[in-house]
């Protein structure tokens, strides 16, 4: 037996969750020569992928979802990289490193329901990517749900074209970043909104928009006629509420908004939330408005054009993996609730539990 | 010359038009001996069709919106047939029955301008038809511009399939009555909202509704759990507002929403507009909402395909072609605005001015 950190759900918070209150830190010990589960395997985890979504897990297991809800006393699990120490399988080998939602721990039994899923794939150590990049860290950010995300709403229901205005919220959050690049290298004029003047230079320094503004500091309305005064044609949503609003008025004709998350309509019951003006334009405008999952089949279809645009597009430098990475997976509770509450990172949340042996 | 009564925009309203005072029947006389204008027709009215867009056109000429300003001191124009008396045209031909937007007058000159337009069609009359319906009206409703906006936007927007269930405001109107009995023929079940009790019994017993409510005696939320246990796969909305916002609490994952009205939001500036909440639907269900225009290509090219299906639809009895009827151009202000008010009237208004020679 070996000692085995593990992130456990170990209480549904209401607001933000805490570390050591909800999200806990136990050793988990685990046995390294112990068989694998039938048709599974056993892995040492690499790298963890830290999303938003994963705070919508956190909730009672009969409150219903897209996605299932955690189990308490479990590890949560999310989007990582395992190399696999030993297999039932014949399509997943020792030292084979596989990609798929599987359990914030250092070391992990990994079912076959578990390998089953459409994601799970196994990856290669990318070479030939600018430096700082790691060689396998981008399967969890652009080449992992991050960029597909983004890739595939953006295509799909954004349907960008050469010459005309996106508008991005959230813009220096993992999936902004990457629209915000995707869109400018696609010829579109780039804006986005931040909620702070570091992120608002970082956003404008970082090759990906044009201009930006702070929303605390400008209302959405005013930033968008200085910003976009031909008008706004995508405008790929993050946050909801009153940018939203504002983006309905701003919105050129057969204007396209792509629903990626609301995020400021978060843990509101209904009666709070930020109530819409202007829905008349997407009449007088012929707005289409849509929401999505990136698991949902018809994006999740997108996944093999975008890895080979993406790859190509990093390694001719016009596509920068923003990543802000964590090492040890003693501080996986603290970098969650970080990335949550947004503040302190740009770029893809990302920790670095080990390194492929 | 002979007498030539016209409805004239006489002055721009702010609310309601008034006969008399924004919309006026002057008689115009016409010279019957007059050549047509320059590769175009003089024709005779026979039949006027009255739409609820037509109030969008009654605003000062600067401005801005999807279809043009209504010249103040000319004629209204209005979707209509007019039997050509002259013609400098190589395609239409003394006695031809022309579809189009022409004037709302006894007598026109109808200029290339008005003819190169891509609704314009000759039509003839549909033999075979069930009693009551007229060989040539069902060109302006069914086979006309209220027709094809519910037989597009509901195919290409809605994506309607069999077993679903579709909740239709407005569901006494011209387009809310195509749209219920498309749907019903489709497969799926359908719930209709109306103002009074009398167009509610109406809904009921047209054959086009499973079902139906009174909004103003009893909440759409309320409604739409009772009558849709299992949710709405497709609003069909042409209100707006608190029904908009009833529905999408109500609408299943991969919900439809089609954007063809918001008629409760219509003449109130944008701070007095209602304001939706619960737009995060549109996330957390993968929800579409559309706006369209019928004249926009990519639902005119459902022109032929409407036409041969609805054609069968009302020769087999499967669609009724509702109708309300009034006679003579003398009447045509007012039917115009009981049109609008909605309160008279069930079904497509059509103004009958003469029968074909």
């Amino acid at each position: 037996m070996v000692p085995n950190k593990s992130l456990i759900f170990s209480a549904v918070p209401t607001h933000a969750p805490i570390p050591g209150e909800h999200i806990t830190l136990e050793d988990r010990p685990f046995d390294l020569s112990a068989r694998p589960p039938q048709h599974g395997i056993t892995g040492r985890t690499l790298w963890i992928s830290l999303d938003p979504y994963m705070r919508g897990r956190m909730r009672p297991a009969s409150t219903a979802s897209y996605s299932p809800a955690y189990t308490l006393g479990a590890p949560l699990t999310a989007y990582a990289l395992v190399q696999v120490l030993s297999s039932d399988t014949d399509i997943f080998h020792p030292g084979d490193i596989v990609y798929g939602q599987f359990p914030v721990a250092e070391y992990s039994a990994i079912t076959r329901e578990m390998l089953d899923r459409p994601v799970v794939r196994k990856v290669y150590a990318l070479e030939g990517l600018p430096a700082p990049l790691a060689p396998l860290s981008p399967w969890l950010s652009v080449l992992g749900s991050t960029g597909l995300t983004a890739y595939a709403s953006l295509y799909k229901i954004g349907v960008p074209k050469r010459g005309e205005t996106i508008f991005v919220s959230s813009a220096a959050g993992a999936v902004g970043l990457f629209v915000g690049q995707i869109a400018r290298i696609e010829g579109l004029t780039v804006i986005g909104s931040v909620g702070d003047d570091e992120k608002l230079r970082f956003i404008r320094e970082s090759g990906g928009f044009h201009d930006g503004f702070n929303y605390k500091k400008e209302r959405t309305a005013e930033a968008l006629k200085r910003l976009a005064p031909s008008g706004v044609d995508i405008y790929y949503d993050n946050v909801g509420g009153e940018q939203l609003e504002a983006a309905l008025e701003a919105m050129n004709e057969f204007g396209r908004i792509v629903v990626c998350g609301m995020i400021s309509q978060y843990n509101k019951p209904a009666a709070e939330q930020y109530a819409v003006r202007g829905l008349t334009n997407v009449l007088s405008k012929r707005l289409k408005i849509q929401g999505f999952v990136v698991t949902d089949p018809e994006f999740f279809k997108y996944r093999e054009e975008r890895d080979e645009k993406m790859i190509q597009w990093l390694k001719e430098g016009k596509l920068k993996n923003i990543e802000h990475v964590t090492e040890g997976i003693e501080n996986a509770a603290e970098a969650f609730v970080a990335m949550l509450e947004g503040s302190k990172a740009f770029g893809k949340a990302l920790l670095k539990v080990a390194d492929p042996e």
